[in-house]
C-alpha cells in the first residue's frame, strides 16, 4: 500500500464524506485558536509583510478546509485596525493535501466563501487561494516563501506503514499486546517523517515565520497507552469479529499513524534545530463531538441518529479510514465492518469517558 | 447563465472528455512554441530570477495542461546550460482555470508527470505545482509575483454573454445575418474583458515580465467572417434542425466568445498601456487535427472513427461546449445535437478547406 496514493479523507458531500463527518476536527481547530492568535500576534510584533503567505497542510475537503485561513485573516485584519488602520496585507492562502484529496469540491465552494469573507472584513483585503497537492513529507513551496504554517490533525499520519510489523498479530495499530519491536518501528517512522517535515518547512519559511501544529496524540510516554490506541483497538475488534477475513490479510494491515506525546514532539524539534518551541499544550475532545449541544453554532450540522453518539464516531472514523480499509480489504466488507464498529463504540461510550488527546506545538523559525 | 459557473471543458477521461478531445489545442501550443521560446530567452537576457513563477491561464484538464509548463522548464534549463551550467531557478507553476475545471484529475497525474520531468531535466531543478481556481477577468495572484504568463485558446472566451443580443435571431454566435448591434455588443464585451485582463496581469507581473497569449481568432477585420463564425453557424444549424427547440429558447442562447483580429488585440494592448507588443502572429490549424498522420507522436491518441474527421471535430467541440449547451437546453437533446452536428461537419469538410485561425501576441510588461 502506497500511503501517499491511498490516504485521503472521503470526498464529496455524502453521508460518509469527510465534509459531513469532521466536527471533531472542527472542535479541535476552535479549541486551539488562542494558540493561533498568539502566534500571529507575535509574528506581527516583529515584522509587517505586505504579502502574507499562509499554508494549511492537510487541509482536507469540507467546512474545516477554509476555517483556519479565515481565522488567520480575521486576526491579521484586527491587528491592522489596532495599529491605527494600517492597510492589511495581500493574503496568499495555500491549501495543501495529498493528491487524492477532493480539491474540486473546495474550489467550487470558493466563490461563495470569498463573498462571505468580504462582508466580514473591514478594512477590505485581497485574498488569493491556491491548491497545493502533494505530501508534506517533502518540499511543497518555494524557498523562504511562507510566513505562517498551520496543520491540524494531519501530522499523526505517517508517510508509510512502518517496516517490520509482521509480529503485530491481530492488531492494526500499536496495542497493549504489541511486541516492543512494533512500538519501536512505529516510533522510528515518526522520527524520520517528522524530522523531514521540519527540515522542509524550515527551508520554506522566512526567518521568524511561525508554525502551529496540532497532532492527534497522547499524554502518556507509553505509545501503546489506551488514550491513543483504543479507537483503533475497537476497529481491530470489529474486523476480527467479521470471521471472514483471512489471518494473513488481517496481520498485514496496519494503520500508518503515530500519536506522539508532547515530549516526543519537543525532542524532535530540538534535534532538528531550525525552530524554537514557543508553546506546547495538551487538550481533549470527546469522541462524540456532538455531546455538547451548546457548542458554538455547529450543533445544527449534527446527525443525531443515536443518543450515545456511536453512529457519529463510527462515521467520523469511516470518513478518515475508509480509503485505507478499501485498499487493503476491498469494498465488499466495509458496510458491515462499520456497522459492527458502531455497535462496539456505542457500548464502550456508554460505560467509559472516551476522549481524543490533542497535542499542539507553536514554533518559530530561528535564523 | 453565469459563464464563470457554467463554462468548463468536459472533465474526466471518458469519450466526450476534453482530455481525450484536445488535439487541436495541443497542435496550437506546439505551432506557437517558437514564440514562447523567444519570449523566455528574452526574459533571461535581462534578468535571472532565482525563483521563476510561470502561470498558465485556462489550463483545462488533460494532456495539454502540463505541456506548456514542461516546455518552459526545458527552455529555461537549456538557457542555464548555455550560460556555463548556471544552476536553474526554483520553478513555481501556477495552473489556473475556472472553478468548474477538473483539477482533481490534474493533481492525480502530477506525481508521474514530475517523475518523468525529473528524468528529462539536467541539471535537476525543483518544480512546485499549484492550482489557482478563478476567472482571469479578475485578480488571481499576488502583486508583482509572476515572471511569465501563458494562455492558449482561452482568451476568446468572454466573461459573460454580451447584453443586447435579442435581435440575433436563429443564430448562436456572430453570423453573416447578425445585425450590426449584435456585432457591436460582442466587440464591446471583448474590449471590456480583455482590457481588464491586461490590467490585472500588469499588476501581477514583475516589470520586464512576459506574456504569450494565443486566441482563437481571425485575420479579417469583419467579425462575422466565415473563418471564425462558421463552426458555430453549423452548430446553430444542428440545433435548428432538431425541430424540437422553442424559438424563444434558441434565440436566447448565444456563445460567450469573441474571436478577435490581430489589429483588435494590438489596439487593446496599446490602449491599456502596461505592455509593449513584441510579436503578433497568425497561424492556422485544420479543424481535424488528425489530418496529418505524421504529426509528432500524437497520432496514436487519435480516435479515427471516420476518415473525414467529422467525428473528431464534433467531439472536440462537444468537449468544449457541452456544459454551456446543457445549462441552457438541458441534458436530453445533447447526443442528438452532436450526431447532427457531426453529419453537417463531415459534409462540409469533404467540400471545403476548414481551418481555425490562431492569433498569438507576445507582450512585455513595461515600467
Amino acid at each position: 500500500m502506497e500511503v501517499v496514493q491511498v490516504l485521503h479523507m472521503n470526498g464529496g458531500v455524502g453521508d460518509s464524506s469527510y465534509a459531513n463527518n469532521s466536527l471533531v476536527q472542527r472542535k479541535v481547530i476552535l479549541i486551539t485558536k488562542p494558540i493561533l492568535e498568539e502566534a500571529i500576534t507575535d509574528l506581527y510584533s516583529s515584522s509587517f509583510p505586505a504579502k502574507l503567505a499562509i499554508a494549511d497542510l492537510g487541509c482536507s475537503s469540507g467546512p474545516n478546509t477554509l476555517l483556519v485561513a479565515s481565522e488567520v485573516i480575521k486576526i491579521v485584519n484586527n491587528i491592522c485596525k489596532k495599529l491605527g488602520n494600517q492597510s492589511p496585507p495581500e493574503y496568499q492562502v495555500l491549501l495543501n493535501d495529498l493528491t487524492g484529496n477532493d480539491f474540486n469540491t473546495i474550489f467550487r465552494s470558493l466563490p461563495s466563501f470569498q463573498e462571505k469573507l468580504k462582508t466580514q472584513m473591514a478594512p477590505a483585503a485581497s485574498c488569493f487561494f491556491t491548491g497545493v497537492p502533494g505530501s508534506f513529507y517533502g518540499r511543497l513551496f518555494l524557498s523562504e516563501s511562507l510566513h505562517f504554517v498551520h496543520s491540524s490533525y494531519s501530522l499523526q499520519w505517517l508517510s508509510q506503514v512502518p517496516e517490520g510489523l509482521e509480529s503485530n498479530r491481530g492488531n492494526i495499530y500499536m496495542a497493549s499486546t504489541s511486541p516492543e519491536s512494533v512500538l519501536k518501528a512505529y516510533y522510528q517512522q515518526f522520527e524520520k517523517d517528522f524530522s523531514l517535515f521540519l527540515k522542509c518547512r524550515s527551508e520554506e519559511l522566512v526567518t521568524g515565520g511561525r508554525m502551529v501544529l496540532t497532532f492527534l496524540g497522547r499524554k502518556s510516554e507509553d505509545p501503546s497507552s489506551k488514550e491513543c490506541c483504543y479507537i483503533w483497538e475497537l476497529m481491530a475488534m470489529a474486523l476480527n469479529d467479521m470471521g471472514l477475513i483471512e489471518e494473513e490479510k488481517m496481520d498485514s494491515f496496519n494503520i500508518p499513524q503515530y500519536t506522539p506525546s508532547p515530549f516526543e514532539i519537543k525532542s524532535q524539534v530540538l534535534k532538528e534545530g531550525s525552530f524554537a518551541v514557543d508553546r506546547l499544550e495538551v487538550s481533549h475532545v470527546n469522541w462524540n463531538a456532538y455531546n455538547n449541544n451548546g457548542f458554538n453554532g455547529v450543533a445544527d450540522h449534527a446527525i443525531l441518529k443515536d443518543s450515545g453518539g456511536g453512529y457519529n464516531v463510527a462515521q467520523c472514523m469511516r470518513a478518515v479510514a475508509e480509503p485505507l480499509l478499501v485498499s487493503h480489504f476491498g469494498e465488499a466488507i466495509i458496510d458491515e465492518v462499520f456497522d459492527r464498529y458502531r455497535e462496539i463504540i456505542t457500548d464502550r461510550m456508554s460505560k467509559e469517558n472516551t476522549e481524543f488527546v490533542n497535542v499542539t506545538v507553536s514554533l518559530k523559525k530561528i535564523g
